[in-house]
């Protein structure tokens, strides 16, 4: 069986992978606002569906397209907003 | 909340989504040798690991590696393996 976790009122549900890439999760967004912590560096890249991100620091969204990728830093926290459900993997490193 | 399915005694799961792009499932696979069969024409993309694949007619396997899609016509049978876990999206057309 595979870990599955669920958050913001399962708004927001992952599958938890591992392989020679190492941790993933693979996860689905219902539309809205979400701010998220790092605990590791991650590596998100969505897989289908528009996403707009806030890294820290930064003040203005910037909007990701499937297979197009982003890096957070370790022990921030971001913010990810969408207009519609979009899919995403995101490796730990 | 999000659909989820499970299959083959939880060693296939995925989350039901649908957006701009229509209905697709993500999902995740753990090592082993499956086969699904078809309702729609689908449009399998690797998210994470390698994925063998013998679609109908073949009779030989070929490799899809992250972000390389194979597509599979509608009321088919076909075969995927792997020796890895594994991470995909599944459009239906």
């Amino acid at each position: 069986m595979f870990k599955t976790n669920s958050y913001f009122d399962g708004k927001v549900m992952s599958i938890a992978i591992d392989n020679a890439d190492g941790p993933a999760t693979i996860g689905a967004m219902k539309a809205g606002e979400y701010e998220f912590g790092t605990s590791t560096v991650e590596y998100m890249t969505v897989v289908s569906g528009n996403m707009e991100v806030m890294l820290p620091g930064e003040t203005s969204w910037k909007t990701y397209k499937p297979f197009e990728t982003f890096i957070v830093a370790k022990d921030v926290k971001f913010k990810v907003k969408m207009t519609e459900e979009t899919a995403y993997i995101c490796h730990y490193k």
